[in-house]
């Protein structure tokens, strides 16, 4: 029993389409072709106007003729006609739709209203859809294939949900020529109902799914989302890329799929707390996912590399230290091993070159071998192994010199060391990437492909896709975690807001401002209210010196450079006298607030923020000045727990701040998590809330 | 008349080689085999010792029996017969060599000592060499290839010159898969003559070459290569990746090249001064360079991104972006002229997205000819452009219903189409990418690649072409450039030095330091150095209050936490007391220097640093405890023009604290540009220094 709607939609024992006939340009019949030619063994209903048959398949003029009733309905079709056959199809009691056509939500207000209805018709029937203005899934599982490509690469362990439908379709060709093969891969387009958290949940939960990939224009649910990704993460690898958290992106989004995307800080924050790896590039999306998928995991953070070229062992060896992973030297023990293989001068402390002409058996099995068995590594990149690519790029060459049968020999004794290499690969059971500047032209290449071996056309690429598995590892090594549960609101915390609401006031003021904070645990300065000149003397003995005096109403946030807050105050007549330079500048009577003057050379800022598309964030950064000119912060949604809150606070550039700096001691971070987590749930309990700001 | 010794190397009118045979699993004959087979017309002579003839040319069995001078001797022998051969060579009066042999400086000290011996042999004959341990050169001017793999792509537009000899050879079919062509391609393995910033020198002269790619483990002589790559890059685009900045890449470099590396960020500044755009992979180093070399000038930041697709548009939209670029939205009336080419609900403010299945000559030729002709945008991204590649794919399910011969019309009708899409791509004015997920195997790509349109395999990677083009136009933009004229050094100064080294100091105290730096102009907090207890009081009301007192000795150069510096000093009893307590920490009598305190709330640190494999740089960054726990730092190669250290100033995170920011007035960034020139120019007056702080 699996609940997810994507379980039953993916996996329909019969299908009807509507939408596809016998003209060949056209997208319903390239869909349908998909079904019938890609080895899908269900039963297939199309259905059509004034065709008998469709690509030789009986058709049925309307949903009520049907023989049974279909599990899953695929409709391809103008807009307007889409909600009455969602309709025909409920009514006959099918419970999964693909909603291939657009012209809704990303399509203005008509478009959007027709969506509405489609949501409707869905609750009504417990038709649960994909779509509309999707490609549909392939499930190679069962050889289904419902876009407009064929898809004949066979079964792969890597899921892929987008909401671009042209990374499901489009690529399949360049997918096919890079040894890349889906798990199951769904277009959820603008997923009015299905979307790409049931997606992430659902391929979380496949056990053909090795490793999951997300294109990603903008999520609605933030908090639905963590919590799934969260249960996954720490079990299969997710990756995502996104592409909205730019102006331009944002707009070409909405007028994409009518999503609406959050900036990019706060993704990059979200997909952190997610666990999920973030990329860059769709190509990334597919090379690493695949790596992720095919490779056994990475254990630890040692790599070896063994080329038959300097310059891409070193940029190799560059690469992976960049991205935190280590190229030890080997031991001298290994080392010596390793020189009986190779000829006098090769580099063989790690990177191991074996300099361009040697023995592929040498390069992709022997020393391979010998390092992985060393246990000095924990897994291995492989550079330059190559066979029919290398000769057949010198036949040119060697045309008129050697004859036809000599190079099928020497081509065939080739293959015979490839399989060698190819299987060697295949059984290490830490991770082996390959690097290689030939394609699938190479036997080697398409053979390692073949075996779930994958190759990078880049030095740098297979480095990086080490890199991911390290982040990872890192992901795996977080603490369990289990969501925040919260608390009721305080109820002097709601009366406090509803005081100030009521009075018409938009902020708090500062005074007040402290209380609430206060009441759930944020340490704030300890302020005093002096409604007059006569309380100043008493109040600045009990507080202590220097002190600060500044004006205290709700309209006066910012008091700099106003006269309305003076510093440094050392005596009860300074601060006296501040008083009254205050009442003089506000115009009017205003209330002052006294505390304490603490300037530490360290400060850092703390927030919550409330943003349309994304919802409640918290903030941790550098403070003071800083905040703004350097942008050191890093955000979560909210809520989050304190180690999200650690995880937070180990992230800001300025971290090495936080340890025991020039003479100043270590900042508590564990109470300081424990703040940020207190922080993240105020705007849950009170949606009143927009921003809070603590310095 | 060209003094660079690579433009005689490049282009000789005959060429023996050492170390070819008629074994074609042998190097030397396959280097051979390439200039014999890919077109070149000049002289060959093989020598051989024994066979008659090599590859059907009549061998030679010594130098001396060559029938005339060779202008260029290439060695391919093991290592201890090189200096003989190169010997025979310069008597005869070959003035150009390539080494392909390896085995000299990479290679532990015998190796050195041979490759020493070369440039001895070289200086005698003026006989200029490649190499040793590399792999030669491609020269498509005049069809001459001298590496191992065949090239028969064609002459090109990118010049390429590498530190490692791979990125010559095993890379070409990967090149020709891409459309990518050089112009020249020099491998300069160990450099041991001949060196890279030759090659680059040679290739900003040479007119078939538009820009320029270089792969670098290593420079050996920084200035040179500044002067040379700053008169070079304002006319020609030059890309470089840097693969020794880190431990293992070094490591790597070292052994692979013999080349010595330094750190990353030193790299980095050295770049950013000579004009050169850093890639970080070699698969961007070959891309983009291509892409600078065949497509007109960028102009201006506006780009228009055309595409059929939603996903592909969003993520060019986002890549451009964040690389600097603008998107802009159209104008009110292109939108309109647009829409009449488009279905009902196309996005097309910009992107626009003609959504997946529609007219090609609309999506390649028709929408962005409006969008060019509108002067709307500087340059304009592709997406989706495909024929050939798209009828192959479906092809297997139409196999059955439809016969071979309609296949072969509509593919006709697509290639007609092609050519009008490839013909108004190449009419361009402005620079044009394109993405697609269709390699060669597609007509439209195809065609698009021969005639130097770049073809980007996923849209970011167009995207982020475009964003080079946008370097060089910063580039381009800046001030003109000159050279650094070193004035003698001051005499006071160097008597300073003096005074201080023959008393066996390793440092100046900071009083002297503060003098040295004063000298040249470099403005110090004005100190006064107090030897007794008696002048403080004095002294103190000159300085004015609060002032700082710390003891000064050579020996002391960390005084925080030691009881030898005092701050915050209000009063000449205060300061006196201080002088006391610093006399009893130091435990004997030392003299203090007291001065004014100053502390702001911005501050910034500058220096000047020696490193081994680099030489002197100076540094800019933000100061205080943030110096060590932000790293928000850069550098330059020393010495720097005033305008290089405006450059350095706002290139550092923290640039917004320069401006006038909450209510600090602006910093005088011209005076700070000042300093940093002087600064930089010390270490070459005065080798004695080796850094120099300045907070």
């Amino acid at each position: 029993m699996n609940e997810n709607p994507l379980y039953r939609l993916l996996n329909p024992a019969s299908i009807a389409t509507v939408g596809a006939g016998n003209n060949f340009a056209k997208m319903g019949t390239m869909h349908a072709m998909s079904i019938i030619k890609d080895g899908y063994s269900g039963r297939f209903y199309p259905i059509h106007p004034r065709d008998d048959t469709v690509l030789g398949h009986a058709a049925f003029r309307t949903v009520q003729e049907l023989p049974e009733t279909p599990e899953l309905a695929i409709l391809i079709v103008p807009s307007n006609q889409v909600p009455g056959l969602l309709e025909d199809f409920g009514a006959r009691g099918t419970k999964s739709a693909i909603i291939i056509s657009g012209g809704f939500g990303e399509a203005g207000a008509e478009g959007e209203r027709m969506q509405n209805k489609l949501n409707e018709i869905s609750a009504r029937y417990g038709i649960r859809f994909l779509g509309p203005n999707c490609m549909g899934i392939i499930n190679t599982e069962i050889s289904l294939n419902t876009t407009v490509i064929p898809y004949d690469l066979g079964p792969g362990s890597l899921g892929f949900a987008s909401q671009s439908g042209t990374y499901v379709t489009q690529t399949i060709i360049y997918l096919g020529k890079r040894g890349i093969r889906f798990s199951k891969a769904i277009s959820v387009g603008n997923s009015a109902d299905i979307d790409i958290i049931d997606a992430l949940e659902y391929l979380g939960s496949d056990a053909q799914t090795r490793a999951i990939s997300l294109y990603i224009e903008g999520i609605r649910d933030i908090p639905r989302f963590v919590e799934t990704a969260r249960r996954i993460t720490p079990l299969k690898p997710v990756l995502a890329q996104y592409v909205g958290g730019s102006a331009a992106g944002a707009r070409a989004s909405l007028s994409h799929t009518g999503t609406m995307a959050a900036p990019d800080h706060l993704y990059d924050g979200l997909f952190r707390q997610a666990g999920i790896i973030r990329v860059h590039t769709v190509a990334d999306l597919y090379a690493f996912g695949h790596m992720l998928a095919v490779q056994p995991r990475l254990e630890g953070n040692r790599i070896g590399v063994v080329t038959n070229s300097g310059g891409p062992g070193s940029s190799i060896a560059h690469a992976l230290d960049k991205g935190g992973l280590a190229v030890p030297e080997f031991s001298k023990a290994l080392q010596q091993r390793l020189r009986e293989l190779l000829p006098p001068h090769a580099p063989c402390k790690n990177p191991v070159d074996l300099t361009f002409h040697t023995d592929l058996e040498v390069l992709g099995v022997k020393i391979p071998g010998m390092v992985l068995a060393s246990g000095e590594v924990d897994g291995i990149i492989l550079h330059g192994v190559m066979s029919s690519g290398f000769t057949k790029a010198l036949r040119p060459h060697l045309k008129g010199f050697i004859d036809g049968s000599m190079f099928d020999n020497f081509t065939d004794m080739m293959a015979g060391t490839s399989r060698k290499i190819v299987s060697f690969a295949d059984s290490c059971t830490k991770p082996v990437a390959v690097s290689s500047f030939f394609d699938r032209d190479d036997d080697c290449t398409a053979m390692y492909e073949d075996h779930n071996v994958p190759v990078f056309d880049s030095p740098e690429k297979a480095a990086n896709g080490m890199v991911c598995m390290l982040q990872h590892l890192r992901i795996r090594e977080r603490k369990p975690w289990r969501p925040v549960t919260l608390p009721e609101p305080l109820k002097e915390a709601v009366e406090l807001i509803g005081r100030s609401l009521s009075s018409g006031l938009m902020n708090l003021d500062e005074h007040d401002s402290k209380r609430f904070l206060g009441y759930y645990g944020i340490p704030v300065i300890e302020d005093t209210l002096v409604d007059s000149e006569g309380e100043i003397a008493g109040a600045s003995r009990k507080i202590g010196f220097p002190l600060v005096v500044k004006a205290s109403a709700p309209d006066i946030l910012h008091k700099t450079g106003k006269g309305l807050i003076y510093l440094n105050q050392n005596s009860p007549e300074e601060a006296s006298r501040s008083y009254r330079k205050i009442q003089e500048a506000a115009g009017r009577r205003v209330p002052v607030i006294m505390s304490r003057m603490v300037r530490g050379e360290r400060e850092f800022a703390a927030g919550a923020v409330i943003t349309a598309g994304f919802g409640p964030a918290v903030m941790f950064g550098l403070g003071g000045i800083f905040t703004e000119a350097l942008g050191d912060a890093v955000f979560r949604p909210a809520p989050i727990t304190a180690d999200d809150g650690l995880e937070m606070i180990r992230e800001i550039r300025a971290r090495k701040l936080l340890g025991s700096f020039r003479g100043m001691p270590e900042v508590n971070i564990e109470s300081l998590a424990g703040i940020l987590h207190r922080l993240s749930i105020i705007p849950l309990l009170h949606p009143e809330v927009a921003a809070i700001d603590v310095n």
